[in-house]
């Protein structure tokens, strides 16, 4: 396969990605609960039903486990985003995909959320921490390349793509803090009511 | 005084009010940089220049000092702000200024806003969390208001001032992420340009 992250999540893993799944997912939920550092591999492995060996199988460090969550939700992001906004041509139905499959995504992946955006201890591997600032600017500049064909097809009023894009990312991003799966509304209506007021304005 | 948060602000407060603003800075600075749990009373006294009998003559706990970093910033946003929303009248203008003079003291206040946005460690006294929970909504309202009127004269097109209103903070709060005092942009200048992306929309 030539996109081993994307066909990591089609269809039916098999059993060792599912015990390596759900490791990170008991150890986003464990984190961003407790917090990294009040958090022991003890209790990871508690929680996920899994012998410490097993944990050790995957990870050498819990150190390793939290960059693992941030490497795969922020390549699972991409991919995920990445389709919708492929799946429409305009640079406006591009930017309204952005925005609810981000959405779609946060909410889906609720506790890694959680983890990366407001439990954040940072990240020691210098390895990992370079890959995550390569794809979090990778999926930034999709967002503003978006803007920036839109700017230039006269769809959007000029803008600095950069800073609207962060502002877009901010609304976003900030659903973390606040919105909890199972709530009056979907993360994807929440988007998309911010999309029509970044659209249209508040002016009257 | 009627207004003793507003008043402790005005003029030069006396020795001791230095002392204990200074011990609340420095912890503000502490807990932001090292996390609420890796830092200790003793980390906090060598860092303020006092002793630790000069902490505890003003705090119990370590808890006590947090807590009162975030009481003193949310009373203190609302007098910044609440004073700027006042010197102005119409809804448009009101929210410009409800923006500005968040960036602002958020810009001033760089330190506590980390510590009360990024590095969140929860309150443990009933009473902080109670007078904390009720100051944020005193705030919020005051912003949910400015949208409420601007709707009812005709300024802002129909909208959900809730939600509008979670977007602009959203936008504000998010600074406390990314933006660094000294860059290339001040606060004020990200705020204006929000509020103008805001107010006028992104369509062309």
């Amino acid at each position: 396969m030539n996109e081993p992250t994307r066909s990591r999540r089609i269809g039916r893993p098999p059993r060792a990605e599912n015990q390596r799944e759900r490791i990170l997912h008991e150890a986003a939920m464990l984190f961003a609960r407790s917090g990294f550092d009040a958090s022991s591999l003890n209790d990871l492995a508690e929680g996920a039903g899994i012998s410490k060996a097993g944990i050790y199988h995957y990870f050498k460090t819990k150190q390793d486990v939290y960059d693992a969550i941030i490497i795969q939700t922020l390549q699972g992001l991409y991919d995920h985003v990445g389709a919708a906004v492929a799946a429409v041509t305009e640079p406006p139905e591009q930017l309204l995909a952005f925005m609810t499959a981000h959405a779609e995504f946060f909410e889906r992946n609720y506790w890694a959320f959680r983890c990366m955006l407001i439990s954040f201890s940072g990240m020691t591997a210098p390895d990992s921490r370079h890959e995550a600032v390569i794809l979090r600017e990778r999926y930034e500049r999709m967002l503003r390349d978006i803007l920036a064909v839109g700017i230039e097809q006269g769809a959007f009023r000029a803008n600095d793509p950069a800073g609207t894009g962060r502002a877009i990312l901010s609304l976003l991003n900030w659903m973390a803090r606040w919105f909890h799966p199972g709530g009056p509304q979907t993360a994807i209506a929440v988007a998309r009511d911010y999309a029509d007021l970044l659209f249209h304005g508040l002016r009257a």
